[in-house]
């Protein structure tokens, strides 16, 4: 027995207990005759005390102990004199009898602590030593936990979950895949799968009626911050349901998890917002709404023939902030290059201080009078004391570069606190987006999404107007989650496939054996999958994906611990009748 | 709304509600003027009435009706005149008011029902029709259940889910990796996971103290009917623990497992079985101990110099099949065919009657008297009525083919009830096997299994009887699961690494990441991985773990319904920097 309690366990209730303690030396302290010692596990911390006069020899191989030593402890319990109230063991510490050495440690390449003095590198190359920092753990405990409640709730409500296998054929229209190769089929490949979809529209078909799954997927993309080569999805699918049905289970899984979290509940149902409100109001399909300062549009506004820039703009649209009128010209130059970033991409920045007096100062004063300013202060409900800002040029652009400059003011104004949640269902997406390059609709959600009913005369007139049965769960900017009700006619099918111009035989190569499926009774479905790394980054308050995964891969996709990907031999090679070939330099 | 209710919910208490109910249609049968419908969804099937004189238009419609149409109906709830004992619907029928067809159905390939006509190959095209089998269904609905429990068992255990990665590094020792090509690393290679082993052992060096996790693992073997190139594991890990805390706490889970699933308790702690014992008794590490039957071996008490075979032989064992002395010739030959055969492999087979009047007929009469074969007789504590099957040649084979002859015994006896569950622990492996080809050890479990504590000193003189902390658990002669105790000092596995004639450098080469892991204060840890789809196959009674996956594969690893693999673009190879080889035809 290497312990009898962990080192979060024990209480003022087991004082003069005889007990064995066994973890890392996370702080070695000596005090007069005296030396204590920090031991650290999963559970928590206890303070183990040598004392140089009652055992001199103890002591001293205490004092030989180094940072991280595994070690185990036995003692008598005692109630300590000054308690440390930052520990669930602070009443107590541990009088130590005998002391044994598991295994020692070399010093750590950096401090195991929440602040800790490692970078970024070092921190992932020695990933198992940043894993012991209670910052990383408790972000892997409230994922587990998550996951937990995730799995109570669907299985509660008759959801089952089912594997699908990772070993999948190449999928088309999507993102690249990670291929395979196949030793039993000579220069044959699988792909791993960008999602189970059709996997579990598969399993509708055969009449699984409620599924789910946890499952990694996988997309061969270059890397962003909140990108990985591989992720989680809570992928669900559900049968003989209509939009509202699933949007109502969600929600009621959103709540289950905020309620058991964070103790956060909410009053109102999660607000319904049509694709293109987000669009208007707030420049995004994933809208922050835990502050409003949406989107005035102000074309009409803005009398011809005085600015030209104005009477080239097809759009103009401004946001009011709240109180900034006082901005001095240093912050307003500061905004006006974070809107010329590249990343935010507009030309300039216009703005309209309302004074404390009601008079107005603007960017553009040589161009528009205060009568005309006021009428622009009113449209956006400004008061006297807040700044308008106001960007111009092509509609979609603008839009895009306001959201960016909204968001931004938005955590100047302290408007985006972590701890405050503001969810909402971004409804009604278009169901297809015209790609210039190939001159032809992509399906914007899914090739399988269904159209509104309403909406389906305008496949053939306006396809780029009509509307699909497709939702987002979108909290605090970020989306969680999404998904669509399926098309379960073939005809309606066929019809769609002909839209993004497909031929027969093209959409019987990519997708036919779902087609197939189909023709043998599929009943009406629909479901979503929430992005599971983004779900835990939002209740750890995190701001990359990375730090909610245990063993994470950097920008190039390479895990640097382990030092993957990397060199196979000719042999297997050999075995799979592949040759490299060298990269141009 | 598609439906109020499903079609396994309605009782005689809903009688006289006006319900609506969607699903597929499993049956139609007409009698005199009325047609009955037998709707079935996940949750059971409801009947459905329709009345010629009522209403003979809508009775007209439902006569048109196919099998696996997808229909929704709504009617009123009535009482059965003779119930359906058979159905938990069985009391009530649906009087259908009104019929809606949401998807009509191709005749399937094959009949819907738990004895089908569709052989393995036109199920497997066609598995989303298969599944709709309730045969099917209920094995995946089992492993649902099952899995829900382990996680609340082992949650319960304060064991935490981490999700190891799927893209990782080649590993050594071991099966052959699939391999996945990096597009960002070009001409390197990740590899997917044959088991989470080294990740999970740095999470006990990161101080995780309790680790799960139900892992898709991977293998590119030449497969056989009980392997699947991917195959899922419950994977497990814990620190500060002795080989009796792991065989305990797993132990309990498999208890929480047979009680809350099948309703069986077991009285007895799980024998323990040292691998020595149960090769001696049953030639397998896997032995089934429902029935006894045990080898005895009869090398002393076969007299030297009269029957060449035996005199040859090193090794000679028989079992004693209780009763079986009245077996006839024939049966007598096809045992004997059956241990001749290659995959059993013993060259010849003899046997004893014991005869009621006390005397002994045997195959081996001319060699043997009466006063012998009594004595062989005693040794095995046969009794008048049963019949002694002896074998005889090199020991390990030998073993093996008296294994499979008990097992074929058992069969015949009936002694191998599916619904009776015998677990036991097999422990005490051998550290190492000797490896003729190479001419070295190699791991029998895997590079970090470690030693019984009392056998270190043998690593030296003889290691190939050091014993290790290491154990399997076996039901019914399946092995679930299995696992060890690791080594966690690094001198202790350099002396490993030394002995199964790993130099230093390769150590480092194969190992380094780990190897350097372990100087940073690794704790005493060990663990087990349980194979989910055997664990349950088990539970579901099936032969072929095949049953219990959604969508597996076939023996050339090959999906034959989604045809996967396949063949990948040119454009996709190059993005790869691959090029394909022909294999020699």
């Amino acid at each position: 027995m290497y312990r009898s309690h962990t080192c979060g366990a024990l209480r003022l209730s087991d004082e003069n207990k005889q007990v064995t303690l066994a973890g890392w030396v996370q702080r070695l302290r000596k005090m007069g005759g005296m030396t204590f010692i920090d031991l650290r596990d999963r559970y928590g911390i206890t303070q183990l005390v040598f004392n140089q006069e009652v055992n001199a020899a103890l002591c001293e191989q205490a004092n030989k102990l180094g940072r991280e030593w595994v070690i185990q402890a036995t003692g008598t319990v005692k109630a300590r004199s000054n308690r440390n109230a930052h520990l669930d063991t602070g009443d107590i510490e541990l009088i130590v009898e005998s002391l044994n050495v598991l295994n020692p440690s070399d010093t750590p390449p950096f401090t195991i602590e929440d602040e800790t003095d490692g970078g970024d590198d070092i921190r992932m190359k020695y990933r198992y030593l940043d894993l012991r920092r209670p910052i990383v753990r408790r972000n892997l405990e409230l994922r587990h936990r998550m996951v937990m409640l995730v799995r109570q709730y669907l299985d509660k409500q008759q959801f089952i979950e089912v594997e699908t296998p990772v070993l999948i054929g190449s999928t088309p229209e999507g993102a690249r895949d990670f291929v395979v190769p196949s030793r039993m089929n000579p220069n044959e490949f699988y792909a791993l799968p960008q999602s189970p979809q059709l996997f579990k529209q598969l399993l509708m078909v055969a009449g699984y009626d409620r599924y789910f799954q946890i499952a990694k997927c996988f997309r061969d993309e270059d890397l962003r911050a909140d990108r990985q080569p591989e992720f989680t999805q809570i992928d669900c699918e559900m049968s003989f349901i209509e939009q509202n049905d699933v949007l109502e289970l969600f929600e009621g899984m959103a709540r289950y998890l905020f309620s058991e979290m964070k103790g956060v509940t909410f009053d109102q149902p999660f607000l319904r917002m049509p694709w293109s409100e987000a669009m208007k109001f707030y420049g995004s399909d994933k809208p922050d709404i835990r502050f409003d300062m949406r989107f005035v549009e102000l074309k009409e506004l803005t009398e011809a023939g005085l600015f030209t820039v104005f009477d080239n703009a097809p759009y103009i649209a401004g946001i009011a902030a709240k109180g900034c009128a006082t901005y001095t010209r240093k912050q307003l130059d500061e905004l006006t290059d974070f809107v010329k970033r590249p990343q935010v991409g507009a030309t300039g920045m216009v703005y309209v201080r309302c004074e404390a007096d009601g008079s107005y100062k603007s960017s553009v004063d040589k161009f528009y009078g205060q009568e005309q300013l006021k009428r622009w202060a009113e449209a956006m409900s400004a008061q006297p004391g807040d700044l308008l800002l106001i960007l111009s040029g092509e509609a979609a652009k603008t839009r895009k570069a306001l959201c960016e400059l909204r968001l931004e003011m938005g955590n100047r104004l302290g408007l985006r606190d972590k701890n405050t949640f503001a969810p909402l269902w971004v409804v009604d997406f278009p169901m297809f987006e015209w790609d210039e390059e190939t001159g032809r609709y992509f399906a914007m959600h899914h090739p399988f999404t269904s159209p509104k009913p309403e909406d389906i005369a305008l496949l053939d007139s306006d396809p780029g107007q009509v509307r699909a049965n497709a939702y987002d769960m979108v909290i605090n900017g970020i989306e969680l989650g999404g998904g669509s009700i399926r098309i379960f006619d073939s005809q309606l099918q066929a019809k769609a496939f002909e839209v993004m111009g497909f031929s027969k035989e093209q959409a019987e190569r990519q997708f036919g054996f779902l087609m197939s499926a189909f023709k043998y009774g599929a009943p009406p479905h629909g479901g979503l999958a929430f992005g599971l790394d983004r779900f835990v980054s939002l209740f750890a308050g995190l701001d990359s994906i990375r730090d909610c995964i245990a063993f994470p891969k950097n920008n190039a996709g390479r895990d640097v611990m382990i030092n993957a990907p990397s060199h196979i031999d000719q042999a297997q090679l050999d075995e799979l009748y592949l040759e490299l070939k060298q990269p141009a330099k």
